[in-house]
């Protein structure tokens, strides 16, 4: 995705926030500093921790006080990743194996826990009390849209996705940019421009994610294709399929042999149309993401944020 | 271990604390507010948060802080055995089925950091950042004691040993009692003098868990004996037998067949003395408690905390 769009604006402080990243690892006992390393390391795009320097571009930035908050929202992120390849039983994470595959699942459920006690201590520095609860509220959130997603499993409609993927993903990108935002010390309806800028860029983001899994390539999604449908998860594509007026045939794939119904969904996926659906529909949350932030200051981070909600439903990876 | 020790000064207060826990499902989705129940009522002795609440009791004791505090370090606490009970694959906790037992292994992870998330929550509360960061600071050492304990299974000796179940059992009782002495205002002796009753406290605790684990009963331990053996998980039981000159027998039984191994070892420990050895260490750390907390003033809240050190190493589950 950093190809396409760069955040140039906040580039320099980036790298302060990679070094904070790698702190974690390296401020950690010796036996577990390389799995550190491993979940840490590379391969992630870096959106949410950019968006949180981005946001705070607005008003007062404290590099300081940034930098730890992007640092917090990252190591957040990946600590939710180290646990869902123990849900999802994924080896692969970000094209390189997964902790859970390379160290078992009882040591990924562990790095998953001390990554979130990391992310919390990052996020304590700003000592911001609002940012704080907002990130207990975030991790909450996440958890309870993934307990949904798998208690849902092969159960589901348009409008519980929806709220599944608010809660698993705009959620943490929507709490990226309202703590840059009530870092730099922004008035209250700008926080709110930029959380909703936030919730909006999440789900168009998570959206294309779903479609990227029906037609994206392996190798550039650093993940096996079509791993949600494995998974018994159905995201947006699959819905607008079951919507359908033809969409019995469907159904009688669905109730037949297992790994025949992916194949065969997956064709259905890739030769209809639901795909330029889907696409329009992440279109939409990227609009109403712009649209957001419409009234705010025109500067360089405005102009990086209107360019990612474009970006956003154009990535193939 | 309640039926003998009661919090007396604390009684009432425990009661709100009960309900700020029970109110962590209450206030979650409909469809995982079971298993927050099912995890967070009843079986648990509440002696973490009744030490926060006890340490308060020394100067400024605001109720809803030390309430909320209180809260947050059980739900700390019962996140961490969500988890324990994953990696350890244990189908028994507290007397009932473990959350992996009854609702799977994924389940139990995410139902876990959703605790880790409400613990969060309920800390933030304070709005005191020197226990936010401290709590931070415990689940990481929690964390790493729990990395450490699977790294060196049936590898131990007795610094390492210490070193473990400070970092995964004493670091929260420190905690514990360090954050109500915090939030009382405390001066920063006394803090330190309440932090080290709590790390103190807590080496003793886990010492005569470590014990019944090979002398309990299992209906009173609510949970299987010998489990740690049984996980290759060495504790000072072991590790003391292994100490001794005559310990060739030892390593004899322990490089044979795993059960009759677990067998022959349990009645080693058993019919030896290193069962009072390790009572006798555990009343040094209980003394070296009572000892920390001789130049606070001596009031109700005194008097209850030098009972539990004296009860802690004649509890028998």
């Amino acid at each position: 995705m950093s190809v396409a769009w760069t955040y140039d604006p906040v580039k320099s402080d980036m790298a302060a926030v990679e070094e904070k990243i790698a702190g974690v690892a390296r401020q950690a006992p010796a036996e577990i500093a390389e799995q550190l390393r491993h979940a840490l390391e590379g391969g992630g795009k870096r959106v949410r921790p950019a968006l949180t320097l981005l946001a705070g571009k607005f008003k007062r930035y404290n590099a300081g006080l940034m930098t730890s908050m992007a640092a917090g929202v990252e190591v957040l992120h990946t600590a939710t990743l180290v646990h869902d390849d123990t849900i999802d039983n994924a080896a692969v994470r970000r094209g390189k194996m997964s902790i859970k595959q390379r160290w078992g699942n009882s040591n990924a459920v562990l790095i998953g826990d001390y990554l979130f006690a990391s992310s919390a201590g990052l996020v304590a520095e700003t000592r911001n009390i609002r940012v704080i609860k907002l990130f207990a509220r975030t991790l909450m959130s996440i958890c309870s849209g993934e307990l949904q997603e798998s208690i849902n499993a092969f159960g589901w409609d348009r409008e519980r996705y929806f709220q599944t993927i608010s809660d698993k993903t705009a959620c943490l990108f929507a709490a990226s940019t309202e703590s840059g935002a009530v870092l730099a010390g922004l008035p209250e309806e700008s926080i709110q421009a930029l959380g909703e800028y936030g919730q909006n860029i999440g789900m168009s983001f998570q959206i294309v994610d779903d479609i990227l899994d029906f037609v994206g390539q392996k190798e550039a999604l650093g993940k096996p294709v079509t791993s949600d449908l494995a998974q018994g998860v159905f995201t947006l594509p699959v819905i607008l399929l079951l919507e359908r007026p033809a969409s019995a045939r469907v159904k009688e794939v669905l109730s037949g042999d297992r790994q025949e119904g992916i194949r065969l969904l997956t064709e259905m996926v890739r030769t209809s149309s639901v795909i330029d659906e889907c696409y329009e529909i992440a279109q939409q949350f990227s609009s109403r993401a712009s649209a957001a932030i419409e009234r705010l200051p025109r500067n360089a981070a405005h102009e990086c944020l209107t360019s990612l909600a474009a970006y956003v439903t154009e990535r193939r990876s």
